[in-house]
């Protein structure tokens, strides 16, 4: 999906809502447990309960790995799923991936390179530990973005990002190298919820990209300061709820209590737009 | 495997090779193609013809995860393939993983946590940038061993890694930073062997750890150099070859090719040991 697309959907839905897919059968009802694909059947009852107030889904890659190849099985399915919907729908591959080029551009086949269209993801998060021909192979496919690290929305991200680098913090020096690698119709940012404050630094620096924001909800950050530091005339975020939308309930009614919560938020999203 | 075996197979094989497993079908000999699982039937003929002279091997996970789950099944055999083996042998998930603390965990478990130990790695690569609640969750299994990137070999590694944070490089921040967060019997790094002339000064820094050397042979790392600068009393050093062993040959003869290059490789470590 282009950007002038992504713009279009947000408006159109009233909603930059992410659903964030985590799915984990400890939390999911265990009546389904019983089914042949669970992780399948629990995705495909919260995307069919949360799809009219999401614009966006992002699979976390580590929970599909968890069950071994079988998990990426479920995880395939749950994309053609999404894929299969008459309305248009962003799905990032919530990956942190990054390697030196050629192990790069094997990552970006797996995520963008499917010969079926319906294989293919609109987006991956990359780690910019790496630097530039570690990222540089994701920007070669069409409507292929790449959301690189910033600003993570954890704890450790003290550790190095928020480094003084001669002048720069590291997490802004990674914004300023990276951002002349592509452009803002290819890259978006992961700025956590949680740095709101810091959304304001981040804006002067890529003042019309596209940001990935997790962190509301679960982790503690707020969505009026999101949109009051980081939202710009196109909008131009993307901000993920995964907990506090897929496990608002763990019993039969779980679809039906994702949809609610999501609901909430997109009326909350609306006002602010 | 702790590390005192590790070292104990180094003395014993008088080899620190570990062989990069990045099996792409495109470079695999093409009658292999008629093979139910080209992936696994090439893993196996290159395991069977380099053990005798390798300990460690590294599959390069992007590699399977650009043929979908079924290049993930492939995987899941090859381990449980080496781990048939009668004898001892460290098997690397090369995969660069890192993310919050939840997420992270779930890493862990996918490449630590399987019930059955022969579907268990011994290690897996991790990228720092994300800082230490994304490190620690792969701390948590006994014998599962942290590799964490400090000096990668490719070209970018110069864009935030050589960054002057304060008086120290950003890959020594993160050796300074990480090393605490478990000890050099769960720790190791990621040195790429095109800067084995740094390897000094890391030493200073983390003097017992294993350090994973990548980059010798087709990147241009020179073996001599490597051990003349990282080489410890009990080794301390895994170094990785992967084009240069697999890809020896593209014929009939490509896992005898295979295990002549390690060989040699082999035989110059015994040299220096």
């Amino acid at each position: 999906m282009d950007k002038q697309s992504l713009i279009a959907l947000i408006r159109q839905k009233k909603s930059f809502l992410c659903v964030g897919l985590d799915t984990d059968l400890a939390k999911v009802p265990q009546h389904l447990l019983q089914e042949e694909d669970p992780i399948f059947s629990f995705n495909k009852a919260i995307i069919d309960a949360t799809l009219p107030y999401a614009v966006a889904y992002k699979p976390n890659l580590a929970f599909y790995e968890s069950y071994g190849w079988q998990g990426l099985r479920s995880l395939d399915k749950t994309l053609a799923y999404l894929r299969s919907k008459p309305e248009p729908v962003f799905v990032i591959a919530d990956a942190k991936r990054g390697d030196i080029g050629n192990t790069s551009a094997r990552y970006a086949e797996a995520f963008f390179g499917a010969p079926e269209p319906e294989r293919r993801f609109d987006a991956v998060t990359v780690a910019p530990y790496m630097g530039e021909d570690s990222v540089k192979p994701f920007l070669g496919y069409e409507n292929g973005w790449v959301i690189v690290l910033a600003l993570t929305s954890n704890k450790g991200s003290d550790d190095f990002q928020m480094l003084n680098c001669g002048g720069s913090r590291l997490f802004e020096k990674v914004l300023e190298t990276s951002k002349v690698w592509g452009s803002d119709e290819n890259m978006m940012y992961v700025v956590g919820a949680t740095k709101a404050e810091m959304l304001a630094d981040i804006r002067r620096i890529v003042p019309d990209h596209f940001l990935l924001i997790p962190g509301v909800g679960a982790q503690g950050g707020s969505l009026e300061a999101v949109v009051r530091y980081g939202m710009t005339r196109d909008c131009g975020l993307l901000v993920n709820s995964s907990r506090g939308i897929i496990y608002a309930s763990k019993e039969a009614d779980f679809a039906v209590r994702a949809g609610e919560e999501a609901e909430k938020l997109q009326r909350q999203m609306a006002a602010f737009m």
